[in-house]
């Protein structure tokens, strides 16, 4: 049986784009039996036609200038995977206007301009497709859209960037530093020459606005998302979470409380029984609470070439089917329909009521606890274990503490009063403590 | 906005139908808002009208005539969830052929009839789904349909039967015996009166033939895998096996090796440390290796009523969005077109190469382990661990040794030689050994 043709054109050909290039040619005859269409990349387009890549190309098929893509009447798909976020826009609009769909790895375009674009693609009746965008490999969005549609997700937990975890787990299991582990992590190839994105927390963040988008069927305002890193973690903390029975996880959450939705990205102290606990190494997952379908997790390779490129290339063949049944948008991208798509009341992180980990730098006196405890108290926070190894009189040693519930905005108040006290060296560490039922 | 209505009729009204029920009354809206179509069951098809059920239904959608939900001209999809074989085949084959779609939960009926089923569906244009059939909640089908159909899957590792893995972590955490175990998850409801369905492994084999289909792209004789249960499992074995490193569970496994695919379910000692360990009590996962996407696992809920109907209106919406698209079969339900499916060359179980935990039940007379050792040397067995912590000299004990690579045939006949020795006084017992990568 002969197979229609479906010609794509890819924008990159970096990390994600050879690895797509590579399946598409690999798996030409499995995809042509799934897809029910053979998938031709027949444009490729690059900066420079003569740098070295992974990949060896056909000279015809590469090309420097990104408007033969969109002037090709016979490109009906093309795959984004340039990164860019000022470009991929540019790009992904001037698609949409000529009536061709869009598969994108863009995480930062959609947390960024995902209203503009999911508008934009309706109007031209053609499909937006990111899987690609979140959690690498792991097929959490269409898992949201689809199998778990007839769920309200009550809560979601993201292990999201590899290179946190990746550096965690490193930490906790060979009690290195922060700056030793991302060094070693570099290295390795597991973390970016500018890491800030990574490990500031700020890529988790842009992958958790497209899941509350899905989950909860809105619009998210990215800045709104409340974003803290990995970078002043110890491997005392570690060794002190350990002690309790949790694990610290860098967590991108979302959660639901009546009206008001909770979108935030922190390290956060988790049982180690839980199955979040057990993802190690550069793997994600997301573990979530439906309210029929009880708990999920989704987890695998949440970046790298190959694992990225096999969500782009279910997106491609998502496409294909769809050109081929003549059909785009049965699924909408949000999982929702865009009339019924509202702004996100996101809930700042002052409202937020948990139990905290509390690591004071004190220097080590008669009464310094004494002093801790009664302005926790002060603020209504009451203390349910407390921790202090080492005892050097006179020397700065950590002081743990771990709270019952309290809220966010009277923890800060008291750790801010606690800092000005003359026996306080340093600012207070606060880890988040999240008790998932399990 | 005014949601167009889709009519279902619903055949069965037990734990899963009840559920079904549940989540399109208490998520109208928000269903409506995601389907983008009003989805009213308007049809119940019960035996009697009159039994007691946890869900109260309007008297005029209850009917005891399946006849009458084929015959109404309003109703474009049915859900079968009344479990039985052949009715349900017969219900399938008459909806297909009034060109209604068909949303189902039934393994066994997709494991034994699948072919004849999708052969007549695809002939009438209608959509077969069957997400509940396999891992109640969790989404699996779906992600080897479309998140990863850029992947030839390598293996697949499925715990698929929650009150096989029920029982395994019971017995694991208290130490309690196969029977005593078994009554007690009878007590919670959590295995059947005649579990020999389940504690057997045929459940877990029927959902297996569905993953090993969507898997490969093949066609399955059912009786041609391989099934063995967990009712000779004893907490020594559990014991062992965590001193060696390893947990027991009952896997459904299949791997592609060349042209020829594995399809097992048995008991099967994991390492600790991998994902599938982690999966405690009723709940299920998948765990599977692709070529381009690497690992990755699917975990959740694996029965009970809404696990199960969430997974049944994941399917329903699939239907709805397609059915206001006027599309059907977009996405052919086995994963590969129809024209492309062969018949799976199933692996005699003979073949498997891999690692053994062997236990004999020997009278404790030097020279035993000598013997057992010399037999298994015969077959071209070597041993890499041995066990024996109880002496008694003159009385039963059991002689645990674990093997190398060994083939099966040869182990098999290795164990039939050995059974035949004067001190071996019961049946050996043989746990297969999995060494997956992680």
């Amino acid at each position: 049986m002969a197979f229609p043709k479906i010609k794509i054109g890819m924008v990159g050909l970096g990390t994600v784009g050879s690895g797509v290039w590579k399946i598409l040619h690999r798996h030409q005859a499995l995809l042509s039996q799934r897809a029910g269409a053979k998938l031709e990349i027949s444009k490729v387009i690059v900066r420079s036609k003569k740098k070295k890549r992974p990949v060896r190309l056909p000279a015809k098929v590469l090309n420097s200038n990104i408007q033969t893509v969109l002037d090709d009447p016979e490109i009906k798909l093309i795959v984004e995977v340039m990164g860019d976020v000022r470009a991929s826009r540019q790009l992904a609009l001037k698609a949409f206007r000529a009536g061709k769909h869009l598969v994108t790895a863009n995480k930062a375009l959609l947390a960024l301009h995902g209203k503009e674009l999911f508008q934009e693609a309706k109007k031209n009746r053609v499909d937006i497709c990111f899987e690609a965008a979140v959690g690498g490999g792991i097929p959490i969005l269409r898992a949201l859209r689809e199998g778990f549609v007839g769920n309200r997700i009550d809560s979601l937990y993201g292990i999201l960037n590899g290179t946190c975890n990746y550096i965690l787990t490193e930490m906790s299991e060979r009690k290195t530093s922060f700056p030793e582990t991302l060094k070693q992590a570099q290295k390795l190839g597991y973390a970016e020459a500018d890491p800030r994105f990574d490990v500031g927390g700020i890529d988790a963040a842009h992958k958790l606005a497209i899941l509350v988008s899905i989950a909860h069927g809105v619009f998210v305002d990215f800045p709104k998302i409340f974003v803290e890193g990995i970078q002043g973690i110890t491997p005392f903390d570690l060794e002190c979470a350990d002690r309790f029975g949790f694990e610290i996880k860098l967590l991108a959450i979302t959660k639901k409380n009546g009206d008001k939705i909770q979108a935030r990205v922190h390290p956060t102290m988790i049982s180690k029984d839980s199955m979040l606990a057990a993802v190690k190494g550069v793997n994600n997952a997301v573990f979530l609470e439906g309210d029929f379908v009880g708990e999920g997790m989704l987890y695998g390779r949440g970046a790298g070439s190959e694992p990225t490129a096999s969500a782009v290339v279910g997106d491609i063949v998502e496409v294909a089917r769809n050109i081929l049944a003549k059909v785009a948008y049965t699924v909408p991208p949000l999982g929702t329909h865009a009339a019924h798509i509202g702004n996100a009341a996101i809930e700042p992180i002052g409202e937020w009521r948990g139990p905290y980990y509390l690591r004071f730098q004190a220097i080590d006196r008669p009464g310094v606890l004494a002093q801790i405890a009664k302005i926790l108290s002060e603020f209504g926070i009451s203390i349910s274990a407390v921790h202090q190894q080492v005892r050097e009189e006179g020397r700065e040693v950590p002081i743990v503490v771990l709270t019952h519930d309290a809220q966010e905005k009277s923890v800060v108040k008291a750790i801010a009063k606690i800092n000005r006290l003359k026996n306080i060296r340093r600012a207070t560490t606060l880890i988040r403590i999240e008790e998932f039922c399990q």
